[in-house]
């Protein structure tokens, strides 16, 4: 799609990709070095497994903050960073990366945008969240029909028979939620036991209870289609398999993580990991480096402030790929009045 | 001294030699792994430069923390360490390290405190801060006697003649403290001009105006003495030198850092800096670790971030010193139940 219809390319110094703690405070360095940067990410917001996998958890191991929950964290660096307006441009992931002739990186996106960077910083946590996916043979040609990973829409699902799987507070929240609309709504997990709130659990008990809905305890088996649209699906239990007609399928099982095209930009990996050197935690692609928790070097921790201290190492030589005729004085925040005012003011 | 009066050697499994920022959070890491440690310091105070240097200075670049003074970031690391009950012993400068036959260090200290630890985790920023001295052959017989770095005791300065050397904040208060009860007192400054507060200067030129104390633009050049104690200072100015008679001198140039005694512990050094490798910031002698400014490896930042970074990876290898036998878990603060009631409620 990105090749029949090339957009323009997004110019910048620098291509963070993931906006994660380390992304965001990577992007902070960037301006403090007086270079310029664009993030990618592809969730939908900023702030990576701390605002998708546990906002609300506390953290107590970051340097100088006793306590504070990931989201705050996240808040913090968008704080941090926002003096310097670098964009951050989420729902894009990352999917091919070339080497110009210039030595510059052309980067573009699974959604087809395109990014011209001297350098790209990849900071992309454990990979890209992803759906878990139905891992059955006639699951992908239904995808985005009749068969769905998120609700983006509730209205596409009134009048119809639906089957929402999942445990979690997701899969919960939308059986709640579509029961109202759809002709009929059916929740079905493995076991009778939630990953979820407790409300939540005694709500949907109260509709099961009131004939608003169905709950079966079992897995999901097969898919039935007809025409290339589901007709229903088979459930496994314990006691052998059923037959559960429905015009949707819901599977709401969680993300996961997938470094996904990473694999293939040539990057030296391991274990889905990418070896860097711990100089400047470049990889063995000059101008790409990566830090977080997709690098991998001898006794990594994972850690948020190791990928605090990668980032600021990489950026030093980054600089000299951006400015190879400049030379990098160390910068004391403290001591730069432009920086300061910059920082304070803007 | 020591080596007469052996004290009672203080055994623990880390001692944390500096206790800066980096010191400071270096301790609730042994904390988080379940370790011991116990930290000491040249200062009167935990803090480092931070608190000794700029206590009063915005800083912007601690992940998170898009502002805070010096001073609020040691408070900070402080708090965050306080749960554990490590002791910090100030005032006392790591002077021998020994390594016992069974690989434990035992550190003494320059006031004769005795330290046995597992593991040294160096953490002594530019090294210890010690008052700049006199630079005059005659000083350091005159030390402690009538040539002061200073001030411990100001009665002891009641009816003598003194002279106050330096320009900047301490100086200045001091010179305008003494003044009141010292016999005569001298301010000495290379020129008229000072590194001090703007209502300070005015108060000491108003109390020379008043005739109550006297100030001289010059240059120290000699210390006169008989029978071993000061008896006045060869001062020298642009139009040629006169002597000025005084009973003491105080030298306030400020402090200086100085590796010192760190120079003679038998590790790699290179222009006053320890080399550690980056795989775990350990030095040439097995088991003793160096973080944070003291540390030098290829493309090392003097950012309070690296340390927190190299504090964390060191003490890792560290618990292998410390337990041989066990196996060290990677603890996610947020998933240890035992250690959040701990952080939350000690």
């Amino acid at each position: 799609m990105t090749e029949s219809h090339p957009n323009t390319a997004h110019s910048t110094d620098i291509l963070i990709i993931g906006a994660g703690p380390v992304g965001l405070f990577a992007a902070f360095q960037v301006g403090v070095l007086g270079m310029q940067c664009v993030l990618i990410d592809a969730l939908d917001r900023p702030g990576g497994q701390c605002t998708e996998l546990y906002p609300e958890k506390p953290i107590y191991d970051i340097p100088a903050l006793p306590v504070c929950t990931a989201q705050e964290l996240v808040d913090r660096l968008l704080e941090q960073c926002r003096p310097f307006g670098f964009p951050i441009h989420t729902g894009q992931r990352a999917m091919r990366v070339e080497q110009q002739a210039d030595g510059r990186y052309r980067v573009t996106t699974e959604q087809g945008m395109v990014f011209d960077a001297a350098v790209l910083l990849i900071a992309a946590g454990a990979g890209a969240f992803v759906p878990q996916r139905v891992a059955l043979p006639e699951a992908a040609a239904l995808e985005g029909d009749s068969l769905h990973y998120a609700v983006r829409d509730m209205a596409r699902f009134a009048g119809k028979r639906i089957v929402i799987a999942g445990g979690g507070d997701s899969a919960l929240d939308w059986v709640l939620a579509l029961r109202k609309i759809a002709a009929h709504t059916t929740l079905l997990h493995r076991r009778d036991n939630f990953r979820a709130a407790d409300a939540s659990v005694a709500e949907m008990r109260g509709a099961v209870a009131a004939g608003e809905m169905d709950f079966v305890v079992g897995m999901l088996d097969a898919l039935q289609t007809q025409d290339g649209r589901l007709t229903g699906i088979v459930v496994k239990h314990k006691d052998g398999t059923h037959s559960l007609p429905c015009d949707d399928l819901i599977a709401l099982y969680g993300l996961v993580t997938d470094p996904g095209p990473l694999a293939n930009w040539g990057l030296d990996m391991q274990a889905g990991r990418i070896v860097v050197d711990t100089t400047a935690y470049e990889t063995n692609r000059p101008g790409i480096f990566a830090v977080g928790d997709i690098a991998l070097y001898p006794n990594r921790q994972k850690l948020i402030l190791s990928g605090f201290h990668e980032a600021a190492l990489a950026l030093r030589k980054a600089y000299r790929v951006v400015y190879p005729d400049k030379t990098l004085v160390h910068v004391h925040t403290s001591n730069n009045a432009t920086l300061r005012e910059r920082i304070q003011h803007s």
